[in-house]
């Protein structure tokens, strides 16, 4: 098949066109490659060949340049891709730059500026809520409805897709145990989450509106949030999770331009509690996105948690990071919070499907209460697209190995 | 008086030599500063007049690349910079360098990667333990004493001393409210601290140990973490500070390396617990700092926390946050936590100094609970040095404006 086909239906087609970083084989250089199929475009290089104004967003090491260029570009560029990869004569200048995937490396798409991780699942927070605090009158803390919570994660361990995650080691201590022990953790764990990329910066003491969500956010990516729950549960009073989370955060290598996704858009679920004017999307253009995602262990699919049952939206999210006069950085990436649906096989975290351990899952390869050395998570989702044609977001994945 | 002439025992002679970045007044243009008493030394130019081949390292927009260059090569430009500014013919060759701090405008000295607020001094710990938690049997969580508690806060708000501070906006509920409210914060508050600035970077999954301090973390600064109390009440239950912290945080324009306090070094407070290995320094070089701070509102010096009572050192500190494997990277800042000493007088918050409103500061101007528009903070420190004579740390200033 001509490298510019791609099979009916694919969700990689031209109708998706995520960005990406790659190099060659036994290359250093970077450059910005398009998903086309199971090809990827050297962006930069093909608009060099057609004398595009755009190569100097797109023949750089990093997305950094496309993403503060601003909404505006990012249209325009997307346009003229498409046209690059549809149009027969635009397709003959750029074919030698069109590379199967199998043989490029692809790299963590971005600098990553402030990482940020949410909570917005009310699923995943009553979930924990009854699992962690069984005798409260309420598996949600009083704020859970008013306001998006959020916290800082480590912006320096985001790693692409691909790479190993080493067990992380740490302190934790059984409520009966008289002092905290060390070691590896014995309760490593996923959270399948969905990360927003900040394009467009904002100014201190400005904040930015629910609307203005689409000008300062270019895409999203899945986004696997690994926790170290028994670490996790020892640090966290008061001041929040620090390094059960730190050791690793990994995203896809593909970033999905939200001008991708207009099919996709959903109203979020019915709102419950009065909303504060600045978090208020009752007049709002739909804000949630119906992203379909699962959640395989070696090649098992132990969960599909839907992205689209989200109570708080990236657009609230954006909205509330902001409003104490937060500025944004271009790179800066927020997480959803762990995507749980209301079924028990729509938890997005080991925690939930096995309820922190007492019903461990039934896997080919034996029970997992939580991860093993060895075990291979992996993310990957659709989104309903045009015509019925599906939007794929690039899958994340990792390994587990021993520290 | 000649320019390389300091007054005697002034806190910023030749034995101190912080480090800033700083542009001339109509020029956009930044470069490496070396603080002279009331001058500042253009490092870069006096390398390249001098054919030092520290130009690379110092003619440069930030601290950055002298950060990423390593311990030797800090003493090692540490020393040609004493010559410079005391050997009578380097003097001649960059006397044309030397310009009044007046006539420069300092910028943030470094780009920082990760922000990092630790929780690490027992007096400030209990104190707000007392304040927020008065029925518990012990003020300290009980994982207080065996991990220094930090977690992640917002780089891209780190600004340099001197920046306004705009007065935060968010939702806060007391107790008896029945939903939140929203607008600008009423319990405005500082934290006095100090940040460590890391240097050298580390690799993901490879711990640094207490001895690895020195190797990695090239010098200090005054930190002023401010913070907005009835913002973080209301948001920090589970996941800890978030909006209520990441308005703004001011930094020293005057990095002090570690090689300039070198006599300031004193061994921390007895450890009243055992320490698991990798935070037992009972065996290690004396952690801690004898740094003299000073807290000033409009003036009016308000509290003197002393940083040697500080139970957690930076190098426990560091030990703690790479325990886990989670990487360093050139620019990563950590903050110790307010530092309060066990004298009332000696606390280094509004919360406790107030008792968290309950007995107002008496200032020459009127009650102080929390901080009102208009307000200027200024942190100040010194710490013993040779013979006598003190070692300046760069003070760290900004006022409330309302947003």
């Amino acid at each position: 098949m001509p490298p510019f086909e791609v099979p009916e239906g694919d969700p990689f087609g031209p109708h998706n066109l995520p960005y990406g970083v790659f190099s060659h084989a036994g290359s250093q250089e970077r450059t910005v490659g398009v998903r086309l199929g199971d090809h990827v475009l050297d962006a930069g290089a093909a608009a060099r060949a057609l004398g595009s104004p755009y190569a100097s967003l797109l023949a750089r090491p990093t997305l950094n340049p496309l993403l503060a260029a601003g909404r505006t570009a990012w249209s325009d560029v997307r346009r003229a891709l498409t046209a690059w990869v549809t149009v027969p004569a635009h397709q003959e200048t750029v074919a030698p730059f069109l590379h199967p995937l199998s043989s490029v490396t692809l790299h963590l798409p971005f600098e990553v500026a402030d990482y940020v991780d949410f909570y917005a699942s009310e699923n995943h927070a009553r979930n924990v809520g009854r699992i962690f605090r069984p005798d409260a009158a309420d598996s949600l803390t009083p704020n859970w409805k008013h306001l998006p919570i959020g916290y800082h994660g480590r912006s320096g361990t985001v790693v692409v897709s691909g790479t190993d995650v080493v067990r992380p080691s740490g302190q934790r201590k059984a409520p009966a145990d008289p002092a905290p022990v060390f070691g590896p953790s014995v309760r490593l764990d996923i959270e399948a989450e969905v990360g927003f990329v900040v394009g467009v910066p904002s100014e201190m003491g400005s904040p930015v509106a629910l609307d203005g969500f689409r000008e300062h956010v270019f895409g999203l990516c899945l986004l696997n949030d690994w926790s170290a729950r028994d670490i996790q549960a020892w640090e966290y009073v008061p001041l929040g999770p620090f390094l059960g989370k730190s050791f690793a955060t990994s995203v896809s290598a593909w970033i999905t331009p939200l001008d991708a996704l207009e099919e996709a858009r959903v109203a979020p679920p019915e709102r419950t509690h009065p909303l504060l004017p600045y978090l208020d999307d009752s007049g709002e253009e739909p804000g949630g996105y119906d992203l379909r995602i699962s959640v395989a262990i070696n090649g098992h699919v132990v969960s599909e948690p839907p992205f689209s049952t989200m109570y708080w939206t990236a657009a609230q999210q954006l909205a509330h990071m902001t409003v104490n006069g937060a500025s944004l950085r271009t790179g800066d990436l927020y997480g959803s919070g762990t995507v749980s649906g209301p079924e028990p096989a729509q938890r997005g975290s080991l925690l939930e499907l096995t309820w922190n351990g007492r019903d461990p899952l039934e896997l080919p390869d034996g029970k997992r209460a939580f991860l093993e050395d060895g075990d291979v998570v992996t993310l990957s989702a659709w989104a309903p697209g045009t015509a019925g044609v599906r939007v794929g977001l690039g899958e994340v994945t990792g390994r587990v190995v021993s520290g």
